[in-house]
């Protein structure tokens, strides 16, 4: 590798745990770019050892290590290797959103209190540099509000469907197309997302997140129906996480949502990630990109190595806690089956009235039996609308259970 | 200023140069924002010293600061204040595109050779962070191409044009909103586009680029013909800045082109940047927000000002010539306003011919004096085009100056 005649270039010391998909992606990647990345750096990144299930010694390539890479997954032993390594005064990089979602104030901590990097552009979004983007670009800016597509899965389902596929056959297709795992709860339940959002917030606010702090609803219980609305009101029927300043405190939630047709989420299609930060400073800015795929995320682990290797990183920021805000307004379509007969429109308006939820638009179609209710509501707390949807699901004349989405308003125009 | 509890943090000091629009919102933004910098970085930004046109000294200045911020505009004497101050070993921030396309390599060498930082997001996309992002997020991923929508104000006139506004009207409408100048020929001409992407294309492709190397055509012989036409496709119409590896060499150019509606250029609107880096490696991804405004450049300078901060930025690398390729193959758009008689489309098709111009298809509209020719071609060298247009305007039966417009079609489907 000395044929750019970067040979006499020192060596900057990468020591990789893990070497599956993404791992022997970053391996190969490393290679094929070190004397590109010498030539930048005036340091040549090479791998002084790996660490698998059945190979390899945990502290010897810790003691040779100038920085290790963490792609394991998983909580243990990714967690104690993490610590480790930053107690014995390492830097490291890390593409483990499990980790850093239910453990990241003590990983944070760690690095702080030893004075070291800790890097994860690759936890959250794939290729997008959303990470580095809120660390670094927008270190000056007050940021406001941040909507996100990072679960690609359900982004790929949710375009399957709106191109007139079932749930049950774009799922098959997504795991067809390697873009679901064979058993995809944790991406259709929106766990994956909120895990990610979690990330994210603590980046953008300064505020402690724990996944177990983040409310999720998954793509699961979506009918065709819904997308079929979707589609002839021009909105996009997406899977976003929201991390916004509400009421004094921080809200962060992840929710299917219909998005207006300028909104830049919207467009967004198959297996891509996007992030849309808004601020006053800035109005809006989005990074959009593919969310996953081992190659892309080996790209965004080496492109973490290299900011470390230039200094161009800093240990984390202590944190700045907000009151973390559970229950808050949005506006919400409401979709009911009910049979067609005098009075229930007026018994659905009355519950939704008690409850303060006011309705902007409302659409029946059908007749009879297999009637339907279609409503917008202006926006109202979601504890207030759960409370309206279940008694309005005890009804009678309501034939199933019934079903509501959020739906984001354009807010500049 | 002391009320966060920082007050016992060391300062960082700014010396700022100019204080127009971008200059005053700067020095509010900094003042507003240092106590949260400070928090962060345990460094608090302080403004040292503020160059006018009447007020102030250089010299002083300099000798004062640890960072220059340069928002003077122009060449000089926002050069020489630039050069001097990095042979003083400052680092230092400049918004300055046109500096920057023209004296470039100068502006770099000074920095490596002096070993300090020289960062210019705000030189390109206003508060779009793709400086930082080719610098640092993609350092390790070979680019193959760059898309930019890279001037706002062509964006906003050409969103205008598109909703049915003459060119004439729509340009009004963007000096009355103040997203165009009194006079705007910098920006509908495309140089300010050429000069973004000369920017750019050095960051991505370790290439030297100047303005001078840019091809570049404006919007102003843009008719309604043509938008009316992109509607009827679902296409989009933009100024696109495209740097690419071709033929070996590198490509810099600029012009209206008419883009498919799923590439994700084609769907920024009004006075909105983006930009599209695709790589092998990452597929693409794209980055779009406000490009200009007092306020969003502001804040990108005083992004660049915290990423010197906090250590998190490096000089240039040195340059890594490609040969510079002004003649590549495109997709063209070509419209012909013919008197419809026998033998005129023989005439039009044996031209295009000789030049090994082929036809993807072909629309003939209207009848007697008033017919249009618009066809779409596949992908031919610039210059043949060209030579097969200029023949065809020759023809008595040709009404009118032939158009062009480059199409880019989709690449990942």
């Amino acid at each position: 590798m000395a044929s750019d005649g970067a040979s006499s270039v020192p060596d900057f010391k990468v020591g990789l745990l893990g070497h599956g998909t993404v791992g022997s992606a970053f391996s190969a990647l490393l290679e094929d770019r070190a004397g590109e990345i010498a030539r930048f750096n005036g340091l040549r990144p090479v791998l002084c050892g790996v660490l698998t299930r059945t190979r390899g010694s945990f502290e010897e390539i810790l003691a040779e290590a100038d920085l290790l890479v963490e792609l394991i997954g998983g909580i243990e032993p990714a967690r104690e290797y993490l610590l480790s390594a930053m107690r014995a005064g390492k830097d490291v990089v890390s593409a483990n959103k499990q980790l850093l979602s239910q453990h990241g104030e003590e990983l944070f901590e760690t690095a702080r209190a030893h004075g070291v990097r800790l890097r994860f552009e690759a936890a959250v979004a794939g290729a997008v540099p959303v990470v580095r983007v809120l660390e670094e670009s927008l270190a000056a800016t007050p940021i406001e509000r941040i909507h996100g597509i990072v679960n690609g899965t359900t982004n790929f389902i949710l375009s399957e469907m709106a191109r007139g596929s079932s749930y049950a056959d774009a799922l098959a297709q997504a795991q067809r197309s390697g873009y679901a795992e064979a058993d995809p709860s944790d991406d259709v339940s929106g766990r994956d997302a909120a895990a990610k959002m979690a990330i994210l917030a603590r980046l953008a606010f300064g505020t402690p997140v724990h996944l177990d702090d983040v409310r999720y609803e998954g793509i699961e219980h979506l009918h065709g129906d819904d997308l079929q609305y979707a589609r002839e009101l021009g909105l996009g029927l997406k899977l976003v996480g929201t991390a916004e300043r509400r009421q004094g405190g921080l809200s962060v939630h992840v929710h299917p949502t219909f998005l207006y047709s300028g909104h830049p989420l919207s467009s967004v299609s198959g297996s891509f990630n996007a992030v849309t930060v808004e601020s006053g400073t800035i109005t809006e800015i989005t990074l959009s990109g593919p969310g996953a795929g081992g190659l892309q995320t080996a790209s965004a682990v080496l492109g973490d190595v290299v900011s470390v290797m230039t200094g161009g990183a800093r240990p984390p920021a202590p944190p700045l806690p907000l009151r973390l805000i559970k229950d808050v307004e949005s506006a919400y379509y409401l979709h009911l089956d009910v049979v067609d007969r005098p009075g229930v429109l007026a018994g659905v308006m009355a519950v939704l009235g008690e409850q303060q939820v006011s309705i902007r638009s409302v659409v029946q179609r059908g007749l009879g039996e297999n009637a339907r209710l279609v409503m917008v509501t202006h926006p109202v707390l979601e504890s207030r609308l759960r409370v309206a949807v279940e008694k309005i699901g005890e009804f009678d004349f309501v034939r199933s259970d019934p079903r509501t989405i959020r739906v984001i308003e354009e807010e500049f125009s």
